[in-house]
């Protein structure tokens, strides 16, 4: 079958979607795109697609059956429900949408149109993330309780729709999304309980730096940080399982398993009280390294183009689409709630 | 004035106050002790003090003006209440009580009876502790927003009394007591927000790996661990402040302080998108070495010894109390909180 996609919205990443495509995807096509601005238009021409001078006429383009949208938050609703409505399928861009309500009214019209619906959750193709992931399901050093996950910047300023609220700007709906949208789709479980600290440091209209702490039925709680103030970062995963302890210091996932050593139970260690300034600690004397053990990490190389074959197989009905709209609904309802225990006292419990 | 100290309690803690007594505090005179135990009573007369029978011998010795207490925890309260109600003034070791309702109890016993009554939160002169809290108070890089504080271990196994419920057990009577100690001690403002996670990994008894995440009035939040299965340890603090962040590694106290440089809003810096395999980021981009500056810790050097000068004081009236009974029972309420929330749900808002 042959694919068409075209874009609504041409910025940057749309330019990195379409770079994607031309490199790995050769059987899909990219025919044109709109953008609202003309200079974009022009650039559009200059790389030899067809600049749509309005979104109806892109609508109205029959040889295209997927458009990916990449405009910004506050517009991706009703480009979506317009694009399904006019027989396209859909790829847009995260955030999904300004709050869960809204991506409800999408997934009606998913139902209604039989239109294949997705979001662009392409950090789910990070190694960073398929790395803990696989450990967890390996059970390499047994079942996980604690887990963090982060992303900590000091760059102290927000790139463009970030920075306004009126187009679902802020770390929780930028950041958030992607790594709300990795532990879930990691931990199958409820989230049963939230907390929130959405501190704003310099931008005074969205959230700049961000904590979450969530729990989980099955007993794995998280704790999530998305920060632009940071100037000393943790690891990017700390994972603290019943047999040991995982860290993904960073993007190209250096790190490490630590877990007792085979007969660890047998050793015996001297110095095994520490006496610090203000007082003895037993408990918190460190295990020498003979005891321990050191594990690579899983080499793992996911490909992200397997997102975009994965969406033409949905759409081709040959494959089960991996970014279904109810995870990210699920996603949404979690964000909704965050904004709102950040401004009503910082917790709550819930059943999500 | 003379002031004569003895033990309820002669183990491993006790012999700690009374070695730092002996090197540090040549004023005061340890007279004698008691401990259940006819073997420890044995090891009391060999180093030369008085091996008092039974408690009730120590309670009527007229010499004694000064009773620490270093038993289990479900013994503080009585014997707390009993050596005031005999006229000794009382250092009570840490956890205080069970819970916040026995300290109540203890609290009304020292009004009514006129006897200094204070809890051993000794690691308010831990030196990491203190370089934080100078950090914050002279407002060096702004502003606190998050606060992490840890201990981490990966001993497995929990010492003495740690390891039962009925003697008050588990991490976070241990050392959640003093980091909570520690945090409400430094952030002047209510805890209006508590979540928790108290997981059992290997004690089948008692929480053996805990996190908390508070959120204070003011807009601080605070993520405490309090860990014995952790094999890759996160520094003992880490502070997110307005201007910059602060890292204290260790014991040792090493660490640093990290902000902008004095010009870095002009700086401009290549490679200001990083492409990680699944896709681009901006806001993530690392800052290079040129836009920040680094600074040294403060070096305080903290005697924990000052913590008896100022209950010499306080028995003597010539000093305020600085372990004031009120904060300790402050840190109870918020652990009885925090054992509630476990249970039910995972959080709670309040106002502790």
């Amino acid at each position: 079958m042959e694919h068409s996609i075209a874009f609504i919205g041409y910025g940057g990443m749309a330019v990195w979607h379409h770079n994607l495509i031309q490199e790995k995807l050769p059987e899909l096509t990219v025919r044109g795109a709109y953008d609202i601005r003309p200079e974009i238009r022009e650039d559009i021409r200059k790389k030899g697609l067809y600049a749509y001078e309005t979104a109806e006429e892109l609508l109205a383009d029959g040889s295209v059956d997927l458009v990916i949208i990449a405009v910004p938050n506050n517009f991706h609703k009703d480009y979506s429900i317009a694009c399904m409505r006019a027989g396209k399928n859909v790829i847009c861009e995260k955030p999904v949408t300004m709050c869960a309500a809204e991506l409800e009214e999408v997934i009606a019209v998913s139902r209604e149109t039989g239109k294949v619906f997705t979001v662009h959750q392409n950090r789910r193709w990070d190694r960073d993330y398929r790395i803990v992931r696989e450990v967890l399901e390996k059970g390499t050093i047994g079942a996980p309780y604690f887990i963090e996950t982060r992303v900590q910047g000091s760059r102290g300023s927000m790139h463009g729709w970030r920075g306004y609220r009126e187009n679902g700007g802020g770390m929780l709906l930028d950041w958030g999304v992607h790594l709300l949208d990795q532990l879930l789709d990691m931990i199958p479980s409820k989230v049963v309980s939230v907390a929130a600290h959405l501190e704003s440091v310099f931008s005074g209209e969205v959230d700049d730096n961000v904590k979450v702490f969530l729990k989980f039925e099955n007993n794995v709680s998280a704790l999530l940080e998305f920060s632009t103030n940071c100037f000393i970062n943790h690891p990017r995963w700390h994972v603290s399982c019943t047999e040991g302890t995982m860290v993904v210091e960073d993007w190209e996932c250096n790190g490490r398993i630590v877990k007792l050593a085979e007969d660890a139970e047998k050793m015996a260690w001297a110095d095994d009280i520490v006496y610090t300034a203000a007082g003895p600690t037993r408990t918190m004397a460190p295990r020498p390294a003979h005891t321990q053990q050191v594990l690579e990490l899983p080499d793992l190389r996911p490909d992200v183009s397997d997102y975009y074959r994965n969406v033409i197989g949905a759409i081709e009905k040959t494959q089960e689409l991996i970014v279904k709209p109810e995870q990210c609904l699920r996603v949404m309802r979690l964000i909704d709630l965050l904004f709102a225990v950040n401004e009503q006292g910082g917790s709550a419990t819930c059943r999500i």
